[in-house]
């Protein structure tokens, strides 16, 4: 049977009308008494029906003995009970068509082996029966507007919910309650909340995806243990960026220690941190470091878009005004640690604002000091700078008169915000009023140097999404290729490699299409490390040692792998470049195919210097990723050194990620290791190549 | 003329009983008219004198027409003029005797040819009158208790200010009000607060020495837009780290614009932010990179003293109690990017735990989920926790129940943190009153997890201040060292080369002290970059080709530099190793004497991956300083490769960092490159030495 989806889901799940809460207690001290408790202290319009097979009555409303026992059937089910007693209530749900269950209980897959079987049987219930299941281990939902409290989350005890046009998703269920309380601090309003627990059917992605067309929604706020979902995820992400609402998101895993808290606290898969930046910017999704930031980051989302290179593969710019030069300072160099460069007005600017009586230096920050106080002058200082073309966007700093004044004080920057270049505002002052005249009047505002920085790069890292691949075609089996097999399939997808030979070891040796020196290689699709088996020879310069290194090469390898036969060699031009670069592609288990690029040797291992993307890129993204990896910089003229082809190195990037389209084999990774960057103009060329299929 | 010091500089700047206001005005919305308005309203208990040539009233007051017409002599004169008037007003004070002069007026070093000259005047008649002069550009002190608010800061129109027990000084006038209104929020109380403006004479060092032993300064507040008098702030730290008094640090210029901005904003010397993170390390200062974080420091900096290598090396542990698994998640994460590692209990604290009736899973976090809540299973998880021989301290994340139940949810944090290990909370959702608990308690307690992670992290990084150096010999004029005069300098102190011998270039060859093959260099003082004017020739692997190499290289070099005679070159024996660092010397402008670390090539320039320190080093600080370097990884068994000889490495360091000490000569600039690192055991060899004398 198939379960609601789209917006039907979002009204059962979210909006639904006649409510059961299966095993409510009567006791008010404990969690399984709070949803109804909490239901009724919000006003919730609807109707509730409460489940509990031992009393008649709880919290002094009657109560019925099972769900089957109801007079109607309920839009959305939630099971207060234990694990075991929870799936037979899943059951019934699916029996009398209860389309929504959401489980509070744990024990599910989070738990060891028993837990994991438990899940299956869960999920097998669910799916035969048609009910859609939030959770296990979900603290519920929460729709501000309708009042439904639908949750055992202790922190929404507290009435009049702030209201506004955010839905929050959040596999931490804790974590809603802090983001309410910090979101009411602010006057940051949420549309819904809900607790996604494990995921085990509903996630995030098809949630988020289920309230895009509610209007009442304007943004979406994802607070993430790991990644789980993220084809759904990606879905909702392009339907987000269709519909301009903004997504912001809020990963933990940063660390190696909290990424492996996120595996054990959650059985989900570590998935390297760096793919999910990834996964994110190419989602459109912005990614956010800072607690701050997530909260304060939905009004400059809404201004500035998610469009690939809008600003040309060149740093964003900032133009910077303040009244406070010290307090300015730190969010320009909050900006500067995370790649946005705060540049000063141009020569033709500073004519502009000479003209309209102002002052500036010249310097990297307006520093308007004790004029800038005065309306008139910010007013006519924001005009001249939110309409000067250097500029991507504009930061005004306010100083103390923002407490001592707060409504004239941030009184020119709302009267800005709504017209020209994007601008925001970084309060320095502990100023509550003039933050809530500011977050009032949808202006992006700031209270810490830290989350202003975090959320203007984020919003700046944000790429259009890429679409969603097709499902790869079905696969055949886990094989390697050999390194000529492997470019027969790179070289229709435009793949450059020295030019090679294949040779048998037996034969008399041949006159080679190339001149001498070569490197001999073993041919064989069972060896990767070729040189760990004595399988290559460098530098070979002749036929008659041509000959010799093939006779070696056979002889080092059957002595070491004992059982293998070497019947060929693969000889290849030597290649000589100004440096080495591995490109590298997999398919993984979180988000899919990727493209990675690095600069070779031990040093980018050791400093994870790397650019990553989800695969395929065009050229022009490859070309992003070329600037990404610090090492390339030794081949960009780097003090006066003789440039690399890195044009070259991008056109085999863009070329290589096309192994996520192949229709007839799926590639499970592919590497080449090197590709050998030559002298500009020159090209590059892969000397050794790798795939594996599945 | 001497002019005030110590703790009499520190009554008549910070603690005037009469002072003297030069050029106030007697119009209200002007900012000369605040400081009599703000000691007025404040309730300034001293004498109070106005000083205006034009009127005889001002606000309400009389007022004198000059200092010297005043009947007595004030302890502390504001000067609230123009420049110009300022230094004849400082002239006046010196006439007079008025110890201390605070100026107000912009316009000295700052701004160009002129100011700098201005600046220097006022420098020599303040020296030659013996007046302490405080500023230009500042914007006053302030004296909490003794509601001293002698500034013209806007800020401090507010009344009751927060007193407490920290003494802020900052570079930053306007900043002072931030901090002041963003401590009040926090229930962070100030005993005093100093704006020092440009530091022309009276400084930051100097100022917070003369405070050291007012016991009403517990610590001590530092807002940093660059390094000035660098030796004085050093004197400083001595002291206080001697009182135990904690010092915390903010400094701009982390990211390269502002440091550049801190450059044209202050007119100072932009010094390396790398370099001041050393100085500041050394100095037993904790840097912190958050505002919120500034102010949170204090009180975990008082349980968390500076102690040289106080965890042997190790990152520092910590381990972390919760109620809230995402909400603590936030914070590991937070600390593991800073390098401070959170674990999970040893077996015997689980065990001790479980003895308490509290199940913890083994996980990094011990998530008590909502048993925590209770005060009896928090407190005895704390106990056992801040008893564990493994954590260096514990952190209390504590969720909604702080909103919710602000006294008992913190009640067992308070009660456990005066004893065992130091114990900090961060408070996940917005609980102002939670936290105003906390802070009244001195617990060290935090509201973001990005300000919990700094500031546990900038207390782990302090050192124990290292003493200031005596002042080196007198300078005897700028020169170079050729490459075996430099290994003369550096032998002695212990560093060890290859084996050299210099030879003449019109004389016979003889008998090497060394076996073939050898490298042969050009030997001249002048000639630093020996490579560029063909100087060098590598391998040469026979008496006869050392002959010819010897007249290549005069033949190249005299070439290539007309005018330059060679007459001698250096022959040493070629060394091989596993890899090659570069060990650096030099006197910083700012903080004097500082040894550098790195790995050799142009990566680790790209990355600027590199160890520094104040010199000289210890062996033990060396061996720290080959940790931090991260391209050393690939010679400390990175993946089974083999172990090149670290601890020569660090024996090397050591020795070379004692060129801080030389008793005859100031080396003003130093430099192996490189320094051959070989296999464990086998030592290292430096094979180019530099040397520049001052």
């Amino acid at each position: 049977m198939h379960g609601l989806r789209g917006p039907a889901l979002g009204q059962a799940l979210l909006n639904p009308k006649k409510i059961a809460l299966v095993g409510v207690s009567d006791d008010l001290s404990k969690t399984t008494a709070r949803p109804l408790r909490f239901l009724r202290t919000a006003g919730y319009g609807g109707t509730i029906y409460t489940i509990n097979p031992t009393r008649k009555v709880v919290q002094g409303e009657p109560a019925y003995p099972s769900l089957s026992a109801l007079p109607e059937v309920p839009d959305h089910a939630f099971i207060l009970t234990n694990s075991e007693l929870a799936i037979d209530a899943v059951e019934e749900c699916g029996k009398l068509g209860i389309p929504v269950a959401t489980i509070m209980a744990a024990g599910f897959s989070e738990s060891g082996h028993e837990g994991v079987k438990r899940e299956q049987r869960l999920k097998a219930i669910a799916k035969d029966m048609g009910v859609r299941v939030l959770g296990p281990s979900s603290l519920g939902v929460i729709n501000v507007r309708e009042k439904l409290v639908l949750t055992a989350n202790a922190a929404f005890a507290e009435a009049d919910l702030p209201a506004g046009g955010i839905f929050c998703a959040s596999q931490s269920g804790s974590m809603l309650g802090a983001l309410t309380s910090r979101g009411r601090a602010r006057n940051i309003g949420f549309a819904g909340l809900v607790s996604v627990g494990g995921e085990s059917d509903l996630c995030i992605g098809e949630i988020c995806e289920a309230t895009l067309d509610d209007p009442n929604v304007t943004g979406y706020m994802l607070f993430l243990e790991s990644m789980r979902h993220a084809d759904a995820l990606h879905r909702f992400a392009l339907g987000a960026a269709a519909r301009g609402k903004p997504v912001v998101a809020f990963k933990l895993g940063r660390s190696e220690v909290a990424a492996e808290l996120a595996v054990s606290h959650t059985g989900a898969l570590a998935g390297e941190d760096s793919v999910a930046d990834t996964f994110f910017s190419d989602c459109g999704i912005a990614r956010v470091e800072t607690l701050d930031g997530l909260l304060e980051a939905m009004p400059l989302l809404a201004r500035i878009p998610a469009s690939a290179s809008h600003h040309g593969g060149r740093k964003p710019t900032v133009g910077v005004v303040t009244t406070t030069g010290g307090g300015a300072a730190m969010a320009v160099d909050q900006l500067g640690i995370r790649g946005v460069n705060v540049i000063p007005p141009s020569k033709e600017t500073l004519k502009r604002l000479a003209e309209r009586g102002i002052e500036a230096s010249g310097a990297a920050i307006v520093d308007l000091t004790l004029a800038g106080t005065k309306y008139e002058v910010m007013k006519a200082t924001l005009e001249v700078m939110q309409s000067a073309p250097e500029f991507d966007m504009v930061l005004a700093t306010v100083g103390s008169s923002a407490r001592y004044q707060p409504d004239l004080a941030v009184a020119p920057v709302i009267d800005s915000a709504h017209a020209g270049k994007p601008l925001a505002c970084f309060v320095v002052p502990e100023a509550p009023d003039a933050l809530k005249r500011l977050t009032e009047a949808g202006v992006p505002s700031f209270r810490t140097p830290e989350a202003c920085g975090d959320v203007i790069a984020a919003a700046f890292r944000r790429r259009a999404p890429v679409p969603q691949l097709p499902p790869p075609p079905a696969a055949k089996g886990e094989r390697m290729l050999d390194e000529a097999s492997a470019y027969k399939m790179l070289t229709p997808l435009g793949v450059p490699h020295a030019a090679y030979a294949v040779l048998a070891v037996d034969a008399p040796v041949p006159a080679l299409p190339f001149p001498f020196p070569v490197v001999v290689k073993v041919l064989h699709e069972e060896i990767a490390h070729k040189t760990d088996v004595g399988g290559v020879i460098l530098n070979v310069d002749s036929t008659a040692s041509l000959a010799e290194a093939m006779a070696r090469i056979k002889l080092n390898v059957e002595k070491n792998r004992p059982g293998t036969v070497v019947r060929q060699v693969l000889v290849q031009a030597m290649s000589k470049g100004l440096g080495e670069v591995l490109v590298g592609f997999r398919r993984d288990a979180d988000v899919g195919p990727v493209v990675m690029l690095a600069a070779g040797g031990v040093l980018t291992e050791i400093y994870r210097d790397r650019a990553l993307r989800l695969a395929p890129v065009t050229v022009e993204v490859a070309r992003e990723m070329v600037k990404e990896v610090r090492a390339l910089e030794a081949l960009a003229g780097y003090r006066g050194r003789q440039e690399g082809d890195l044009e070259a190195v991008a056109q085999a990037v863009a070329a290589f990620s096309q192994l996520a389209l192949l229709k007839d084999e799926v590639v499970l990774e592919a590497e080449m290791n090197p590709l050998i960057v030559r002298p500009k103009g020159d090209g590059a060329l892969a000397v050794d190549a790798l795939v594996r299929l599945g």
